[in-house]
This record gives structure tokens, sequence and C-alpha cells, in this order.
């Protein structure tokens, strides 16, 4: 019977090595040195029972931005791409956009006059490209959109333009029982058809920019339909206000790169216990891009940087990490 | 080696035994017979490998309301119980209340006048009792409330007013790789201090009604406000909306008690492939309550069954669960 037990405990622990990220080599697309370490040792603390710093599973919450954060937002946000592909597909539908504005700047590839169109216009577009459909429909238009378009640069599908370190990371902290959420200013039914493919991260685990659905009964079948009218912006103090309503407890550790992230960072921070606040700074422009005034470089209008978000970083112990120092790699296609 | 993989497959297999409710007598508080034979079989079949049937984990959804389906919510929501006594707590505080409606009705307990309110004094009473505060010290007044406070009737703290065959099912569907969710009309931040104590559903499976919150930094301390302002309801076609914005996934099972229900039914059952529907019906006046058009009674404030959602009920093939004679025992206490 010992021996039987023995080799059942063996078995076990065996299992658990293969199956854990975090025995071996964890984040292997880390540099060492001590933004590695700094995550590692914050799991550590956290998952040791006994430590003062011991945080129950169900309490090891991680909340993550998208866009810049999970996967490239440089020249556009991969959602806004999406934009102007719908417009240019259902423009045969609608003549009228050929003397429209802000459409017709998307038909004639203007950048200039969609720029000068400003929010207003964006929010037209996305309205023209993502309501008046049903949730099932627009599940689909997303799915083969992102089955098939490619970014401009790197000739990849956007879906392949995510950080090798950070979906490493998802794992890793999964593998250390956290609950990891996606929290970002990105549509939430845009993302969720493709989050559990690239990140592990379920749908119900996606919160998100939303516009309003209706509950309708056709014809003897019930159907969601999208409306043209924002319902949730899921950035800056919205997103703090997004996971108390749809987590229900605050994060202990909460992953950003721009000033849409700072009020997640600072209602992470204010709990009690272990905390790990970390924002991702594009500083590489050879293998993804350098941009926003951290680096001293323009604004862009997606994912600013600004200088006062780097003092308060420094200032409150958030850590910023380098893409350029801290990852090996940056793409899994590299 | 041959020995000890008997070994450890014995002892795997002795420790799925023990840590299953699906095996050995799974639902024991359900009488035998077709209501508890069907859930069997439904999960039978979307759990076996290979079957026509089979759903994949990931998709094993199942959505639960909360007020007449998990817990009790007659003579009133317990929720209600627990803004009147908070208006009572707070009415030191407000001497204005003690000649003004609905406030002067709840401090003399005048039930009469309180009805005559109506839905506008009711939010009136919400507001005053739930706003105002920070989510932290809600959920704490919450916990303290609900820790305490006792039903009228049974002379038991509301939080033991849960049904018995209802947490059985919650744990069996959960054995059976299911993902429970809680979709009810009733305040989220209510109820999420308790859903993971009482039915094993923690905060994030909790969908509800909320008011809007709002994030401030004062004194340089990250808060989240409470404010007196409707943010969602949760009811009837709200319930899919909320459904389609939280869980982002269509229900394979859902289980109701009321018309606030039936959307969220329509739009489970309008899914493909198999589905479980089931309404629990008040017809048990003994040992809990029998009330409504469904049993022959009178219209109640609180959780109606109309005659019409028992005749969709039927004409779809939704389950009706009778209180009285599939539920061997309601309460845990018994």
């Amino acid at each position: 019977m010992k021996r039987a037990l023995t080799a059942v405990m063996a078995a076990l622990l065996v299992s658990r090595v293969l199956a854990d990220p975090a025995a071996g080599n964890p984040l292997p697309s880390w540099s060492d040195g001590k933004t590695r370490q700094t995550i590692i040792d914050f799991v550590g603390r956290v998952t040791q029972p006994g430590s003062p710093d011991f945080v129950p599973p169900a309490e090891r919450i991680a909340t993550f931005d998208n866009d810049g954060t999970l996967w490239a937002e440089h020249p556009m946000y991969t959602q806004l791409a999406f934009a102007l592909d719908r417009v240019k597909a259902l423009a045969p539908e609608h003549p009228e956009w050929k003397t429209t504005q802000p459409f017709k700047a998307v038909l004639d590839n203007d950048m200039a006059a969609l720029a000068a169109a400003g929010e207003k216009g964006l929010l037209e577009l996305v309205m023209a490209s993502h309501a008046g459909i049903t949730t099932t429909e627009f599940r689909a238009t997303v799915t083969d959109w992102l089955d098939k378009a490619r970014d401009p640069r790197f000739k990849r599908r956007y879906i392949e333009l995510t950080y090798q370190p950070m979906v490493e990371l998802l794992d890793y902290l999964r593998a250390n029982g956290f609950k990891t959420f996606i929290v970002s200013g990105g549509g939430v039914e845009f993302m969720r058809p493709v989050t559990e493919r690239l990140y592990g991260v379920p749908p119900e685990q996606v919160v998100g920019s939303s516009i309003k659905t209706k509950f309708d009964v056709k014809d003897g079948k019930p159907e969601m339909i999208r409306l043209p009218e924002v319902d949730f912006i899921d950035d800056k103090a919205g997103k703090p206000v997004a996971i108390n309503k749809f987590i229900g407890r605050r994060p202990i550790a909460a992953f950003g790169n721009s000033a849409g992230d700072r009020e997640m960072l600072q209602w992470t921070g204010a709990g009690s216990g272990p905390r790990l606040m970390m924002l991702v700074l594009h500083d590489d422009a050879q293998r993804e891009y350098a941009y926003g005034p951290a680096n001293g470089l323009p604004n862009t209008p997606f994912g600013t940087f600004p200088q006062d978000l780097m003092d308060e970083a420094r200032q409150k112990g958030w850590v910023v990490i380098s893409m350029k120092d801290d990852w090996r790699r940056v793409f899994a296609f590299e």
C-alpha cells in the first residue's frame, strides 16, 4: 500500500510538473532581469500557503487591457481597421456614402479627411459597421474578418500580432490559480470571438465597450439586435466601474499600456495586500513600434502614454515593461 | 509498474467518486420521477463523448434566476426587507422621513400606504437605502444584515431559505463541467456577498440589476461611489440582453420561476442542440408557499407566474418543477 501511494504521489507530481508553466522555466520570452523577477516574486508570495501575502485562489483576479497590452495597436486599432474594411464592404448598399463624410474619406482612403471627422465621425463609422445586425451575424462577420485580414507592416494576420511574453504571462498566472480577465476599451463583441483561442480567456471573462442590444422575437424566433447607440465606454474611469460591475472583485494584478488604463491600475493598487501593476512601454521600433510622449516621441491617436502616467508609475511603484529590454521575443512568429 | 499504474487509476477513480455528486445518488432531495430523470438524462446526453448531443465543457453554461428559483421570495423579496430595515436604521439621520412618503409608511409599518406609493415609491426606497455610500461600505452593510436578519414565518435567517434541491442541482451541473451563473432581477451587489457561500457561485458569475457607480479619487484614495440612479434592470427582455453582455455565450440550460424569466428561457431555447429550460412552481403552501395564477391563486406583487407562461411552457417543452411533488425536501433545515 505504501508503494502504491508513493506511485500515486509521484504520478500526480509528474502530471503537475508537465502541466504547470510555473515549473521549469516560466516566462521564456522574458529577458532575465528585474521585470521578470518582479512577476515571479509576486506570484510566489501570493501563492505560498502560510505566507502573510498569501491570497486565496478565488481572489487571484488579474485584469489585462488588450490593444497595445496583449496585441499591437499601431498604426491603428485592429477594430478600426475592421470598421474601415466593413464600410468598404457595405458601400455598394449605401451609394450616398460616396459623397457623405466620414464615409467618403474611408472609400477614398483619405486618412487626413478621416482624422478631420474627429471622434464624432469615428462613432458614425463604428455604428454603420457594427450595428443593425444580430449578435450572431456580427460574430460571424468578425470571425471571418479576423481569420483573413492582414496588417500593413508585418503582412501577418492581425491575430498573429499578439505579444508572446504576455500570452506566457496569462498562462503563468492561470497555472498559479489566477483567473484572467480582459478589460479593454475595445468592443466586447469584437474581442470575444477570438480571446479564447489567442489568450485562453473565455468570452465570459472579457469586459469591453459595448453598443446597446435589443431582444426581439421575430416570426417566433428570438433575436438579439445590435443598435446604433453607445451602451458603455470601457476606458479610463470606466474600467474600474466595469470591473466592479462585471467582475465584482478588485483585481490584485492589472496590466495596461496607456492613459486609458490609469484608473484600473489606481483601483487595483488601492486594495490591501500584495499588488502588481504593470504598463507596457512601446520602445522597440525595430521589432514592433516606438511611440508616445513617455519615449520622448510625439503623441499618437491610439494608446497614449503621457509623461504624467510615467511619473505616476514611478511614484507608485507600477512596473514599466520595456519591450526592447524586457522581452526576448515580441511575436510568436519571430 | 503495471501495479503502480493500476493503483494510480484506482486512486483517481476513488477521488472522482468521492468528489463527484454525479456519482452515487445525484440530486438526493429530488423525488424519483420524471422531472429528476429529465435533468439526469439531459446532463448525460451533453456530457457523453461521441454523442450527437455532446456539448464541450466551455459551452455548458447554465443560468439561474435567484428570487423564487434559488431562495424564497415570499411574502416579499429579501432585498426589499433589507431596504425597509435600512430605511429604519437610517431614519435618525433623516427626520424629514417621519412626514414624507414612502418613508413614513416604512417607519409606521403601514404596508397599505407603502403599496400605494407604487413603483416610484419603491425606487425611492431603494435609492435611499442602496446609494450614497461606497461599494465597500455597501458590501459590509449587506453582509452584516444577511448574517442577522430573519424572515417572519420560519424565524430563520433569510440566507437559510435557499432551496436544497436547487443547491444540489447547481453542484450536480458543476460536477459535470457546467459553469453556473445567476441572472437575477435582484441587485447584483446585494447578491454577490453571499452567492459563493450559498450556491458556490463566485461574484464574477452573478449578473443582476444595478445602480450606477462612479470612480473617484478622494484625498488620493480611489473610491467607487454608488449613485442614486438606475443603471440596468435585469428582468424580462433585460435578461437575455444581460446574458449577451456579461456572459457572451448563449446558455444551454436556464432556470426561473416567473414571467421575469420568460425571455431568458426563450433565448436559451432558441439555440441549436440540446436544451433544458425549467420553471419552479410554488405549489407547496405547507413547506413553503403556494401563490400565483398558475396555481389558480391570486396574483402577487413578487414572482408572478401567469397562466400564459404555463401555456408557453407546455407548448415549448419547458419543464415545470412542482415543489410539492418533485422535491422531497425544500430547505436544508427541514
